[in-house]
């Protein structure tokens, strides 16, 4: 049985892996998908400890997830918000009803004992998710950002509370958690290995981070989604991070520089083809993910790329 | 300034401490009330911390409770719990969503060193409650139901989950709390104690059975509100419990013997009068709370019973 890989942070990472497991399922053959998740932005709010990326890739995955807003659930309302409200209680943070039974169960989870990989694995297995769902660690590892004007936010804080505006000298990671148990065997088992279109610095560089990660992908086959598009980050604060942290402009090929020997390969939008440097084989196809069928269609393009047979995909692949 | 302390439990003597505290606000001068509150009930669910005849007091004080329903809010919805269905969570006790919030601040805050007077206090507070709210005890203490066919339940999986049915052998209370810091002083300063129209087995006795709260009322004028009427509890399965616990009929006068010499006086339903023993004065009236306006009257007629100056209070009293 072939295996894949896919690490990923929230919205762009989430719609790619829901075509990955499409994908995947509709392969010549039985394929194995692994997803693993950021919990950097991990925090605690109202008491309970919530999981942004990782609720948004399981909501994706079950086909639950808002398309439009780009978190939470579909169909969500806001009661007991409203009622925290009413109590003067922290409202910065908008947690929907539905979401919350999410987060209700898996504190108690952790509470009772239970690690966070085993919690994700019960919680997606609830809603009929076949891919592996892992968090990156069951330890807490905090993705810190260093600002210009405001000093050091969590990232909650710089990206929910203060929308993403301070400008950013560093991002940080505190704590040193070891990766769930899941995470090397998963890549060291792995056929290939993607790195969803999600933003480097925030949410693959702190899977990136963990003791042996970087080892364990230095002997398989990695391919990067850019999320940069036409030089602009499709959504979220990528942008500006990327003149903020390099002084270089936000393209294709400063997401390649990043990653720099990991990546055997990188997808990119038309027209993102230029700029870059040593042997990293470059695809461009259509990346803008805006349905369904999109994430699919991008995702047989990876796979293809990486060398799987894809009914359907069109493309070139880096292995002969 | 007066102070009236009430002792109650859930929806009867929630109901009955809502006339109290619009009785004294119209009364001749300014009364101070306490509502010491059974927490034999709370128990943790989805890893919170539940107090339901709290929450109880709490809500229909803020008028915020549901009239018909007796317990939780109205204008409820049942979005997360429709949601831990689909988890394969707990759903066999119904908390609504407004509810929740209530149960994850005052989790969050017990966490966060916080004890439960404290948090009460603040809750009750944001909800603009006048009254004193305090908790019968910080720790724990739960009321454990010995049934005859089911063995020891606790006091919601014998109410909630088996509807109250398993026959009742004794009722024991696990933990020895002290009270709650402000229970003692509030009842050595009472001008008139009233125990509310609550089940005196699982909501008065759990506040009695803690140390030095019955040597604090044996100085009080203690005035008990009967929640038998011709025969039959209100509310509640405290109809089958006397009988069970006792062997005696359920009645009025059954309340009366129950309490025994903590009491000076007790208001029973008109027609109740009969099978009283010692010196206990006896008041009857209305007493069934149907409506606010039903509330008010019941408590205008016990504070004219327990000596206070009610206006449009037509009774007599126990005092000269």
């Amino acid at each position: 049985m072939k295996k894949v890989v896919a690490l990923s942070g929230g919205v762009g990472g989430a719609r790619f892996v829901h075509g990955l497991s499409r994908a995947l399922e509709a392969a010549a053959e039985t394929v194995d998908l692994t997803v693993i998740v950021n919990t950097g932005d991990d925090f605690e709010h109202w008491g309970l400890h919530v999981s942004p990326d990782s609720d948004t890739v399981m909501y994706t995955l079950a086909d639950l997830a808002h398309e439009e807003r780009g978190w939470g659930l579909a169909e969500e309302s806001f009661a007991t918000l409203e009622m925290v409200r009413r109590y003067a209680g922290d409202d910065w943070f908008q947690l929907g009803d539905r979401d919350l039974a999410t987060h209700i169960l898996r504190t108690q989870g952790l509470r009772r004992g239970e690690t966070l990989s085993q919690v994700t694995a019960r919680l997606a297995g609830a809603l009929g998710i076949r891919a592996h769902l892992v968090p990156m660690a069951d330890g807490p590892c905090r993705t810190m950002i260093d600002t210009r004007d405001r000093g050091t936010l969590s990232f909650q804080d710089w990206f929910v509370r203060h929308r993403a505006a301070p400008e950013v000298r560093a991002v940080r990671f505190e704590g040193d958690p070891p990766p769930a148990p899941a995470v090397i065997p998963a890549i060291e088992a792995a056929d290939l290995v993607v790195f969803g279109p999600s933003n480097p610095y925030v949410s693959i560089d702190p899977i990136l981070s963990l003791p042996g990660v970087r080892a364990a992908l230095a002997g398989r086959k990695v391919i990067a989604v850019s999320p940069i598009v036409g030089g602009r980050a499709i959504k979220g604060p990528l942008g500006t991070m990327i003149p903020e942290l390099t002084g270089a402009p936000p393209t294709a090929a400063a997401i390649a520089r990043h990653y720099g020997s990991l990546l055997a390969g990188i997808v990119v939008e038309r027209g993102d083809e230029g700029g870059f440097e040593g042997p990293v084989a470059v695809h461009a196809c259509d990346t803008v993910m805006r349905s369904r069928a999109d994430s699919l269609r991008l995702a047989r393009e990876v796979l293809a790329f990486g060398g799987f047979e894809v009914p359907d995909a069109i493309t070139r692949s880096i292995t002969p």
